[in-house]
């Protein structure tokens, strides 16, 4: 940390400061110019922030020099973390495709969107059966009985299973159907949820907030880690902006930039990133090309009768030709897709 | 809601559209033009969200027309609502000052505030026992310690007490000790935690979420009223944009327009809203000339010391000039603060 | 600057650092910690920036110490500066209230807002001759005869005026008939705007891009005071963000930090800051109590004839009360109203 | 353009509106629900919005049904433009790739670069001789002396050159030596230059503000094109937003949405849309990815020594190996890279 004095700052408040970091346990490196005064604070950063040390007379502001987040971060492990859900890796050599409805609607749906995605290559099935909404009086999700159906699909399909989970008293309910627990944007900084996530044994896709900095998210991540769950995946899934031509502004420089902060893999969500089916191929296209480690996926049998995010829903046959593509792509920058998903790998844990 | 067809629309796609709407139970009137085709479709918004109709065949986008929130709204209840924490109204003819640190963080801290903000004239008491913090490194507060010494912080001053909870099962905890419950901006959209402060029967502040449009935090307040609580106070934090010399851009237009579209009292956090205890007084003033019912604050003995948000902390004495500054706004706009807060009004309330 | 070394920087390349630095006539204190290792530079900080130091091998990045800015800065000038518009101050100890319509569209409609703004006491009078406008298609303005109106509302009603200049070939046109140079947000980084407005003698108000940070404010100031014209008024007009609901955000938090940061004077427009004719009264009321040195406005005897900007146009019923409302919100802040503008102080300066 | 009136609309505010209309020249269609009544108007949008309507009593707010863009739009031109920039087609079956400095320096670094560049396989050459800087004290660049440089390097390379234009009447010197003018953000809504660049026989590259939506960078565009001049290049080079990780915002959604609304080809900057040389690879490709008719890039032969943009200015190794990976995205989404440019094709038009 640097702490730079007010311009005109007086000797005893640099004193001061000097003798307050001291007492906290740093080493204070006194730096003293024509114009400005700055101070050098070696040690432990949330201690200080912790600290209010900007409150103190002629602090002008505190300079972060490192990263706020330790076990998410590449200084802390060099080689990248490949996660694996329920037997399929995310952040390896290979590309990952997750594909599903956005919200599970009817047993009949799953299995329609479950045998399409397999049938065109995909690796895990998504869908909702815990809802966060908007509007209150919209249709909120299938909750346990959605928890059910869609481990049948994982049964039947052999795909491991990504699922939403919105609260912390819902954690063990999800992780003990869910081959993967989904963090949604909206709870990003829901930090009970991601500690009670960081208590559970199974992988997190943790979204990013649609105004979190990508600092922020790597701290969510650091939630989660810090409570000993090491298989977290990052989304990238738009952020807010000014435009309105689309419903989120998809953040590819947010992929680069978070595997060089971080080891933890990261994946995009082109569905809600752009809001609308039209642009989901070329964004996906976009986000391997970025280096994403896979795109998560929203695919209707029939998107103008979907209980939610019909209009960002591609239909399986779209899906299909996407694949295509994917798979081109991701070869032009050294990255196939993986081999379709094996046999089922688990079914419903009961003695978890 | 109104219909936009794309150009060159089909007739069939129309009458499928038409046929769709019908069959919702809607009245559906065509407008066709040289150029475009419009259809209005009378019925409940939320029905047709719902039905994904924008990714119909033809169909460009869909226009709402009435906002999507009712209880909340004006136009359901044309008088303004005054709220009742713990006896002090919040609402109506009079400003409400609400002070007190960040965080809980001793007896003697929460004390020597308390009794200075009801020195200098503050209605209610704030401070946080619960602390969403965005590194899982730094102090998370007292919890129910903290929220011991806020209860006797009220009997001793006659102060109501507002403090954040920040998961669902937590509500039943806070809302013992608490005469009002604060959803945090991280917790706008954490939709069972909404649903279980509606269940409640405390009063309940909602901060705007820092990425939230005015109509989704009026839709987040519509969860807490669908469950029955009516007693909801909006709250304007700050949003997040590109601004960089202040935490957050304080939006005082939120405040008119919120008062226009809703009957539910709003007040204004500068502190928050800046991030720095320069800009906390200039804000406090402008948000009541902008028409807030009142603002909320931090003010800590010692900022340099504060465990959090020091920053934007102001000192008791600058909190006394402050409410002098208020007091005369106030006035200039046509409403005086309230008298101090009465005699002590509620102790813990064992078998609420 | 500061510049913050890569963890694991290897010697040759901080070596490298200092060299260059030192080369570029730079002190560098180096402060090797166990973890990092940073380079104190005191120097000229443009000269710096240009060096592209960023792109040298091991460097991570560079954090300023001071802004950017001087002539605009406190640092550099501590007293307030007070801008004279023909006889009419800004920034000093009372407020002054432009007023008049978006755009001059006749005589009549000009001579008639005049004399309604100025009957209920405005110091100045707003108008524009030149219009900038998204389409192509709409009113771009009536140019020079529009000029020569005002110029003769001047005249007759005694109040100096305002108007917009959008090129660096007209400045000297507008020059010829207007009191203070308006400079759009559109154009806030026109260079060759600002210093062709820094080489005239008249004074500028210069709004705020609506992307603009206040740091970049104020470095487009820095261009026009750079060019030795010392008379320029900021002006906060809304910000772009994610919400809808207004047409932009006013960043009332900008008041106090500009006047922090520099010694010119600040007005704000709650007209363009909301976009909406109910918004301006608690918005203008809420600059001046936030701290500002006055407010523009428009005001149009017919805003639904308006050929631009109807919607955020107040009628001059509502320009009287409102008037009252700044007068005694001023009060309440200590700064009253100025009296109104005195008898005519200049006609077309034709030896100019 | 639809008129939506408020809740409780009397009949008589209601009649006013349909007069207003009709005497403007509309037809208006009249839909009066239980709760709410809106008059469909068919006619020219823009006389709509000059009309001010939206200040008339009764009305709650004009919902536009179509884009206010014309010339620019793909309902008015179904087929792609192809704009020819000496000799390279932009927006063709193949994809461009334009490099260069991003300041002119010297002669001796624009040859050096424009070897390598040439050499790699770009087709035009970037450089700019005026250069937009937000500080009046940085490098401005070298005005004409840099043209004639540019020049002499397409003459020896055999690239046609790109160069940003700042004001209306430097447009006929730099359409003297350029193949192509460029628009800078900060200009985007300079509509005197927007003009003066629709009256020049040179294609115009016209980079999207860095807060303008897609709608308004299509209206500017439309600028451009009612002057006459069809040669219009769409270039999206990064938003602003929140994120402080990266310089700005790259926005790729962007690009499918303006292929969509407009014929007119669309390139990415990858640059300054990111403002780091590590990231300018993986969004170049994203780019092409996402559908872009190509790129424009920074490549100097020495970052380190940039007199501007270094930290962004990837070197010629690096470039060389981008090429090589946009070769290959290209391919994989069906569109190779043109072949290298041509030989020389123009040199300086005396007569022109």
């Amino acid at each position: 940390m640097i702490v730079v004095m007010r311009s005109g700052v007086d000797r005893d408040e640099v004193r001061a400061v000097v003798a307050r970091l001291e007492a906290l346990g740093f080493a204070a490196h006194l730096s003293e110019g024509k114009e400005r005064t700055v101070i050098g604070a070696i040690g432990d950063r949330s201690v200080l922030e912790a600290a209010s040390l900007e409150a103190m007379p002629g602090v002008e502001r505190l300079v972060p020099i490192r990263q706020p987040f330790k076990l998410a971060s590449r200084e802390f492990q060099k080689e990248s973390t490949v996660v694996n859900v329920g037997g399929v890796p995310v952040g390896g050599d290979r590309l990952v495709v997750i594909a599903g409805p956005c919200a599970v609607e009817s047993r009949e749906q799953v299995m329609a969107t479950a045998a399409a995605v397999k049938a065109a290559g995909a690796h895990m099935l998504r869908g909702g059966a815990f809802k966060p909404r908007s509007s209150p009086y919209t249709f909120q999700g299938m909750e346990e009985e959605g928890l059910r159906i869609l481990a049948d699909a994982r049964q039947r399909y052999g795909m491991p299973i990504v699922t939403e989970v919105m609260s912390p008293d819902a954690v063990e309910l999800v992780a003990e159907y869910a081959d993967c627990l989904q963090i949604g944007t909206r709870n990003m900084q829901n930090f009970q949820l991601l500690r009670e996530a960081g208590r559970s044994r199974r992988p997190v896709l943790l979204k990013r907030g649609m105004a979190a900095t990508i600092q922020e998210w790597l701290m969510a991540a650091e939630y989660v880690l810090s409570e000993g769950n090491r298989q977290v995946i990052l989304c990238e899934r738009g952020i807010r902006t000014f435009e309105t031509a689309t419903r989120f502004t998809l953040d590819l420089n947010a992929v680069p930039v978070a595997k060089e902060l971080s080891h933890l893999p990261v994946i995009v969500d082109p569905s809600h990133g752009t809001g609308r089916a039209a642009l989901v191929t070329p964004l996906a296209r976009a986000a391997i090309a970025a280096g994403a480690d896979g795109v998560i996926l929203e695919v209707h049998p029939n998107p103008a009768e979907a209980l939610s995010d019909g209009p960002q829903s591609v239909t399986p046959a779209e899906f299909e030709r996407m694949m295509q593509d994917l798979r081109r792509v991701g070869e032009a920058v050294g990255r196939g897709l993986q081999s379709p998903a094996p046999a089922p790998v688990r079914v419903r844990v009961e003695a978890d």
